[in-house]
């Protein structure tokens, strides 16, 4: 009996977390890490005794990484490749850090809005195809601190833009008049899809002051009050997207943010399919080691 | 010849600032301080003698305070006064401290998405009507940290709405990832008023992203960023009120924030009217204080 044997290392290294998966030449994860060595816990100059340190433990390997770690706050600035780009773009503009560390290449968009910009998201999104989670033609959602939404055709990222629902919650809990009352963690129930209603009428900025107005009147529980602002963001987020009744939504999410975001979307009229991030990303990264002839092993 | 003869104090107490008027028999300030001694600046227990402090510099007159002084966080907890209220409401709620000072209530307002509060602004919104400034029958806009929308029906408010309009311009500022491109006052420009446009999408978790991956990609200045985000938020401000074409709105607020909320309101197709805010609070407290017939002096 033998143990399986890794044959490279893919890094998700985004701004605040870091996550590490040693990965078999079949796709399969051996190993797997999580911390917050994310590029602002990581001194500039400290990349090349960060990457030793991560090979000292997961093994001597060819290593992949993806994230920010290719943006001006990271290691090397790697360019935005434009949209539309599939695969062989992400190989062709592999950044080289030696003959056995590359860094994949961010995305940009061009829209009637101007610009936008991925790092890291292009990974899971293409790699949820290629792992057969996504069909080739799809829109995905990939909630977090900033949300991507993607449209994909043939295979290729054809566009995507990015909402800042999940910063403006942080911030709304952190620093604002709401603080005291967004203590609790969301869940789904009345007080979440009563926000994710609201939030149909684009009125936001009266809609986060009323919180508080209704708690302090006795009309919401301040228990409550986490879930509400919540459902008002998701919901917000998903109506700024005008998704087409019916329209199939792939989620690549933890599950408790993917749950609260399928939620909203079934009661917007989308069909949302939850996918697992982290599967996702491993695809992603596999497929693209296995079709690249220039790392060493 | 003689100097005119204060008659009694109004002060304007609010969360952060407070504004003291000495004001004649006529309705005339003939003294004014402001400072940052709001509510949270005071210890809890320490109003009395602030108030004291305060006639010792202005004269042993009459005081007659609104605000945030009311509140939970201030001097006295004054119970809110439902709309529709007008000023016999306001002089039937007075606070009485003491025989020589008294606090005026402030107004709750119920609307189809709940309820709402005001302190200090209920002032404002009624004094503009004594003072000739704004018609009995009136919309008006109080811009500020969080900005009020009130009607005015023959004289009284008859119910109002608050946005966070000026707290999320704060957030934004200080803690978020937009923070380094926000640096510079918002001034009316090209790029104010492109902000004000693209609000009219309400998608505003998506603009504000935006901001930053299009100065990334060179498609707008950093230098613009504050002016587009400010309008981005005044323009989303102004059309959640949704407000019929041609319709006046009294603006009541300092001319900078004044004159940015003016831009967007004719921009968006309404008539905007600026007002003195300071005037319209001294003529509210004036009047309050004219027709109550408690006050020693």
């Amino acid at each position: 009996m033998t143990l399986p044997e890794p044959a490279f290392l893919a890094v998700d290294w985004g701004t605040t977390n870091r996550r590490v998966y040693a990965i078999d030449a079949t796709g399969a994860v051996v190993a797997r890490e999580r911390d917050d060595r994310g590029v602002l816990g990581v001194a500039a100059g400290a990349f090349p005794a960060e990457v030793e340190a991560i090979r000292a433990r997961m093994g001597p390997l060819p290593m992949l990484c993806a994230g920010m770690v290719g943006s001006t706050r990271g290691w090397v600035e790697v360019p935005y490749l434009p949209c539309p780009a599939g695969f062989g773009d992400l190989a062709a503009g592999l950044h080289r850090i030696d003959a056995r560390t590359a860094i994949v290449p961010g995305l940009s968009s061009t829209t009637a809005r101007g610009g936008d910009v991925m790092r890291g998201e292009e990974v899971q999104l293409l790699g949820s195809v290629v792992a057969g989670m996504a069909p080739a033609d799809a829109l995905l959602c990939q909630p977090g601190t900033h949300c991507k939404w993607a449209r994909l055709a043939g295979g290729s990222v054809t566009g995507f833009r990015t909402t800042m629902t999940g910063e403006l919650f942080a911030l709304l809990k952190r620093h604002s008049l709401l603080s005291d009352f967004l203590s609790a963690e969301p869940v789904d129930g009345a007080a979440f899809r009563e926000g994710v209603a609201a939030a149909q009428d684009a009125t936001l900025l009266g809609d986060l002051f009323g919180v508080r107005a209704n708690i302090l009147l006795g009309h919401r529980a301040r228990a409550d009050a986490a879930s509400y602002v919540s459902g008002l963001l998701i919901g917000s987020d998903v109506r700024e997207q005008a998704i087409a009744p019916g329209e199939h939504v792939h989620v690549l999410a933890d599950p408790g943010l993917g749950a609260l975001y399928g939620v909203a979307l079934s009661l917007l009229g989308a069909s949302p399919v939850l996918l697992d991030s982290a599967a996702a990303f491993v695809a992603g990264m596999t497929h693209i080691w296995r079709h690249d002839d220039a790392f060493e092993s």
